[in-house]
């Protein structure tokens, strides 16, 4: 005896994958199914649908697939409310609760379909009645897990709920066209770099947010001086980093050395490597960076624009920071929450020589903002850009060359 | 005009290679030397005696060439006492004071050589005198700049303090030999295995106490059986990871995955991706892991054992974590403090595929301290062996095979 | 006005991606289509027919797309016999001759599909009547460039040809299911190895040949006696190697050295680095490697191995090798013609830690043949594994272990 | 009872790290030593001298240390004459030949020390007489094994051999200075380009001739236009390439992609993948690069350039090669002759993203010759200057912006 639903699918399914991912998720859960109906796009521009039933063994089997299936944009065609369970403790999700995609989602409540809020993956949705607000509409959104309040309705099993991978754009031809190409080290370096200059000047005209999440490397190969300039020039909204990218990008500023080395003359004035230490005993000295641009002891440098053009900054903590300065949030969760905030509102991001951030900064985007990933590492880009962002490109590059050519196409054209 | 300073050197001066860093610093910042005494040793035991008179044009020249001098363990002939100064405020060190670096350093005090406890670069030395703390000697340790408090007194300049890099063992016969290797991935594997199961086992003999310093990959390669069995049998002492190690550890005790895939089977459960956020969520009802353990929710790995055996272990939090577990220390401040006070107790560190905590645990240790550094990836292995430990060994090898061979090596002879 | 061509797809062309491949290109290069029949498997034993009209602006553009779908195993619904020219000098193909991938390949000829002989990437199909060699049917098979003589009836433009990429099997539960993995440095490491130990057992049960593509680092690492024993017990039917191999592995044999280190107690004896070149000058003294282990002074190790149990091994020359052996094939492509002869012949490839030496025989696989990739270097196995094999699987590993467990596996079962 | 000997040293031996060398060899290698006179260099301008008697347990023990210990430039007072004798058989050396480092060597005739021409590392030393060749003067040169006579006088054993490691220039401040600074992929990018620049200028401006090695990932990354105008300008006197970096070069010239890829626009032509082996037909078809260029089929590129402006360049093969040109050198020694040749006139080497082709002429090379190796591989860098050059530097970029920067430098200013 076998259990059986009725699942459809719609859209550009042939041509995004989503028809083939179906039939190759069902067959390798051991499942089976039946087309019951086919109606093919005959044009490019032409959507498809497709119903079909899909068979299992047993009710848990079909229960699995099924729930695979949703997360690939294949939703049952008998849709039902999801489940809402009360959160019975702070932090404690109820048994089975569904751990979201980063793909747009969302959720049936009293027979219509919200849009779930801030979509980020591995989190909790949340349903807040109108009542609970005084608001006049039903509210679903993402939560961490130790964010879960005791007596949140959380959404739990899989029924009610629909997501939507975002179709990769057909059209190659535009400014974001580039931005589906995964990762290479062997391809032409300064096209690409032209593409990307690109890629932001649109996103700025249309109205977008850049956010750079930067690390060390970036000063270290000499490139502060070009991403100080895309910030006071506006391309770069945000930043998020580390303490020691603050550190070295103010050393530069007090000592002009990174590291201990003089990124001009390449030369190690000896007592160099203390210089790091001495930067972070003068900031802690007056307080905090907006603090020591006000007084003068900051004179430039990309911590310098943020503060002096209002670009916000989040300086996240880790183990290895040395200081750490007054700015660094030194607690990972809250810093987490700064993080989201900024990944939230950015359009563009680009992740520059760094993983630990680039990581955090990912973890909170939902598939549907654009992605700009370099290293010199390609083990990091690939790891990067392995999170189906709908319009990413990664490049395996060299920071310190990076910034200075894509600054002279952003500002000297 | 010139300003001179007369400095000695003692111990295997040439075969240390002091000599020559002695002369390649004068001449580098462009100082000169006269040699107005040079004993050397006649044969390889006995020690070599050298006096030499600096010269530099400037006051300041001569600082600078002094004082670098002294890192690498030359030391001027007429010592006077440290300069002591007040910190002004907490958090907040005297101008120019003393930056340490990993070595053993002595401090003068009162005329009297006093060491410098808890040796750990980057710190200041603080000195605390016998009326403070009703103690009957002046004492001179390490602090990080955060833990500073208005008042403490803390060795400024260069004058008073003798730095003692240590010597490389020459016998290379012992069971520690063959850790001045450096890196290499075209070594033989087998061997390198054997001579580190052969050190750990002398340390061990010794009385010395191993810290493993671990990363998730350990877990998703496979390892995470055997790294269970050295904790265990008492190979393994003290543990240092981060909230992944312990979720990935425990999610294949509760799920039979690591980041959703069977590890033995190589399968992967759909619904395997879920696994690690289910797991966390399963430790945070509990508690913990160790009432997690009591409860018979987890059975088995590598935190099981810890908790059973009282291992001590520190979780350390990073912005990437999900979570975290309840046991994580997401504070990076908070958390240094519990990964410095392991360091100091550890003999021996191996640190395994992990960058972060690797670098965490080697910023507190001093270069006196046994370091064994595994990692695939030839980059990590080099950035963490370049501290100048003297008696340090790297190897690129998979941790998935290494792990296994190393208890194999341990346990089953 | 446009022009317009009908094809058809047959087999499992939505599970397999050939469906989506097509919808791809077609839009990619600027045609459109309308799909004439649809015919959906309706379970998953069923497989699927498609005819679709290809529309174009213009024939340029037209052929550029048939062209571009028939290598994706879509072909004319109308087929014609393929085009032939004859070449008109040595070594120089007609314009416009068709350039081969490494997919099982069809030529209609007289009106009947001959399949292609020995199929390789890159390469001129030449058509051979019976007439020519007296045979009693015609005969297509694959020339390299430098092959061609003048005369030789080459296959020109798209017409007539029919390219078949290997479905991927479904059942992921056989012995070679695991084979379509891809790469990751973050899975379980001894699991991988049984499952490819099992993957060789099945290899030979069923009367297949292994070849072992190695490099020096085998012998550095420590791998070489473990190897040996598989050549030995027969799991290793050919050897392809470099002069540095078969130096390395022989040094080890008459000095007990590999790049002048013990393997085994990693001591550099002095004078071991002269090992190598002194090994080279042993084995030209008597002439070769059989001659030498005829002769006593090879006594054991893969070299030694393959002489003593007739297992065919090609050493291919490059310019950084010392010597070279006299059993080296300095020429190129003298070399290539002797790899392509094994590569041919091999069920299944191991290609262990050279990238040099696996482009080669790579180059000269067909996608149907089985391949497994171990390398330390990550973007080594990436670059070898995309070839758009059927079977294949990656490992981002440290030979000297994997070999080692390898043999385990094999042997002590 | 022990054996001993006098050996010598001169020069800066302490700050070179002579001594310590020394030192170091004799006690690891189980002897002892006793220091007869020290004559201490008293400013950083004098030279020192030492003289020590080298004691060991046995005759075989003091030859192995005396032996390493001339390798680095310590010889025994008592010179003698080298050890001549005759090679019995083509290509094969006599026992115990003495085998070349890469550092100027001297070899004793008669009572007289002859500089070895050609020094090249792995080779034997053949001394030829005046009356062999009617010459005024004996001649010591070195031969690699392969081009062993039978009859050359071959220099054998230890004695009468002087090895003169080069000093690392001391004043860092000229053109060459930064020129001893290892690898790192931490510095600054631009700054380093800059003195890249101005070493290559400098050489150019003493007349020397500056030596490019490069890889294909240089004409994929887009640098192929620099290059060439820094072949036209003289910047590049000679170039050593493989196969694939002359097809890729010309793929551009007359299709516009390299691999396939418009390195401008990013897009893929289809039948892009076909270009490589068509440009490789066509050449064929003209019999040669230079008589496509004066047909005027190649009419841009490096390899234009070169044929252009008469640099002489050298195409060396491979097993992984498509076709080959008809300019490839497909025999391996033969090509090694080549790569000599070319290697042996260079004053400074730039490789540019090869490993092969570096190692190649890297093996070639005299430990005085300048080296500059860019690679985005880590590791590739560190192999590659691991050979004692004197002045040699790494940098691990991105060869697609090193070169447009490094053009910009040399000809913009």
């Amino acid at each position: 005896m076998t259990v059986s639903r009725e699942v459809e699918l719609e859209g550009h399914i042939i041509d995004s994958g989503m028809m083939q991912s179906c039939f190759g998720i069902i067959m390798d859960m051991g499942g089976s199914f039946s087309v019951q109906e086919f109606d093919i796009g005959r044009h490019k521009d032409e959507e498809s649908y497709a119903r079909m039933l899909v068979e299992a063994d047993d009710e848990d089997q079909l229960q699995s697939i099924i729930h695979e299936l949703h997360q690939h944009g294949v939703n049952p065609s008998d849709p039902k409310d999801a489940t809402l369970v009360p959160a019975p403790d702070d932090q404690v999700v109820p048994h089975g609760f569904y751990s979201t995609t980063n793909h747009p989602t969302y959720i049936r409540y009293e027979g219509e379909w919200i849009e779930v809020e801030d979509m980020e993956m591995d989190c909790a949705v949340v349903v807040e009645d109108e009542d609970d607000e005084g608001g006049d509409a039903p509210r679903a959104y993402t939560k961490v897990l130790n964010a879960i309040e005791a007596g949140d309705m959380v959404v739990t099993d899989e029924t009610g709920i629909k997501v939507q991978p975002p179709e990769r754009p057909r059209d190659s031809g535009g400014a974001f066209g580039f931005m589906q190409g995964g990762v290479s080290s062997e391809r032409p370096s300064e096209s690409t770099i032209r593409k990307i200059a690109n890629a932001i000047r649109e996103t700025k005209k249309e109205g977008g947010k850049v956010l750079a999440v930067c690390g060390p490397a970036l000063i270290h190969s000499g490139a502060r001086e070009d991403l100080a300039r895309l910030v006071r020039e506006g391309y770069v909204d945000m930043l998020s980093a580390g303490n020691g990218f603050a550190v070295h990008d103010i050393e530069r500023d007090i000592y002009g050395t990174s590291l201990g080395m003089d990124t001009e003359s390449l030369d190690h004035p000896r007592h160099g490597h203390k210089h790091h230490i001495y930067t972070i005993s003068e900031v802690i000295r007056e307080g905090g960076i907006a603090e020591a641009v006000e007084s003068g002891t900051i004179e430039s440098g990309v911590m310098y624009e943020c503060v002096d053009n209002d670009r916000p900054f989040v300086l996240a903590g880790s183990i290895r920071d040395d200081g750490p300065l007054p700015d660094t949030i030194t607690d990972a969760v809250e810093a987490q929450n700064a993080i989201r905030e900024q990944a939230h509102e950015a359009d563009m991001v680009l992740m520059l020589s760094t993983l630990l951030h680039s990581v955090a900064v990912g973890n909170c985007l939902p598939s549907t903002t654009r992605v700009v990933c370099v290293d010199i590492n390609p083990a990091t880009v690939t790891q990067l850009l392995d999170r189906g962002s709908a319009q990413a490109v990664g490049m395996v590059t060299d920071i310190g060359t990076f910034v200075p050519i894509l600054a002279e196409q952003l500002l000297e054209e």
